[in-house]
């Protein structure tokens, strides 16, 4: 029995289709065309979906900052630096399923051999980055300390993240989310000490 | 009198004759041919200095991960964190120099409207905030912690850059690193402060 064209999930379709033939044939080798002949959809409907071959990578990403900046809206208003970006890997960790953490492997896999996909994933990054920076100065911070605190969340997540990648079990992304961070703050503690109250 | 196709400074005069070329045609339009004879070299002296057309405009991004790097390799044996980064920082203040702020904002207007070459640029910084781990793992400090030194070393630079290239005076590169890098540890201070001490 044929999938329907015009199956409302289309976008995941294209998505697995895509890392299967990236695994099977190798990046470069694959097409668009054949990406969307694997999911049973046409070449119009991947290009509903994403812009450009390498976007079909990073689906998850995009999402991600949008979750980052949700989390930190809804944190509450006088929640201190830490513990908006507790709130932003909390969010994020909903998302962080058994499912998209084997996406996430085939993703590197790909990486690792293509530039231009490394280069892309970059550019989420630093996107991600500003998404995370626009949402803790509509919280009234300064530029500055809303890079800081952007740059630090992107840490502690990249840090639970490949903690996360590591486990093949059931540990839940916001156990790693919540240590990274706490880690990440010891350190500040030990090696960044506010600067000695010059004497009266 | 014809500049001779092998005068010393080849390196020099393609990156000089790629900014022209991309300013007066644009970037996507000019090839690197166009850029070779207006070095006055051949395209083969091209390829020996740089592996594609995006990477003439980064030659002074990867220098600049070398002089980070020389720069805490040379701090002293007992340096504090923050005191190997602000010798990265005055390390790299050595090349900082005008004619580098002319390349830096022709550079920033082709990466305005070329996303490959803010990949490229993005890949560079990554690159560069890899050697600063490096160069503090060697140090002995654990993975973490210099992950963490060098997240912050190039928020600090990028900082400084972005006030340095705003500036049409002298002042010169290391006042702004070091006010970028008093300001993050201010920051840290306020936003970050260590978690109180449990009672004994």
């Amino acid at each position: 029995m044929p999938v329907s064209r015009w199956a409302p999930n289309a976008r995941e379709r294209l998505e697995d289709a895509a890392l299967e033939l990236f695994a099977e044939n190798g990046y470069e080798e694959t097409t668009v065309t054949q990406i969307a002949e694997r999911a049973n959809v046409n070449r119009a409907t991947f290009f509903r979906h994403f812009a450009e071959k390498r976007e079909v990578l990073f689906g998850g990403e995009d999402l991600l900052a949008d979750l980052f900046a949700d989390g930190i809206r809804a944190a509450a208003p006088d929640a201190t630096l830490p513990e908006c970006l507790k709130a932003a890997l909390a969010a994020a960790g909903t998302v962080m399923t058994a499912r998209q953490r084997a996406k996430a492997t085939q993703r590197l896999q790909v990486a690792a051999t293509s530039s231009e996909v490394q280069e892309r994933g970059l550019l989420k990054h630093a996107r991600t980055t500003g998404a995370i920076t626009a949402a803790l100065r509509e919280r009234g911070l300064s530029e500055l300390t809303a890079r800081l605190g952007a740059e630090l969340g992107m840490l502690a997540f990249r840090v639970a993240f490949e903690g996360w990648m590591k486990t093949a079990g059931d540990e839940p992304f916001p156990s790693f989310a919540d240590a990274a961070l706490a880690d990440l703050q010891a350190r500040i503690a030990e090696y960044l000490p506010p600067p000695p109250t010059p004497e009266a």
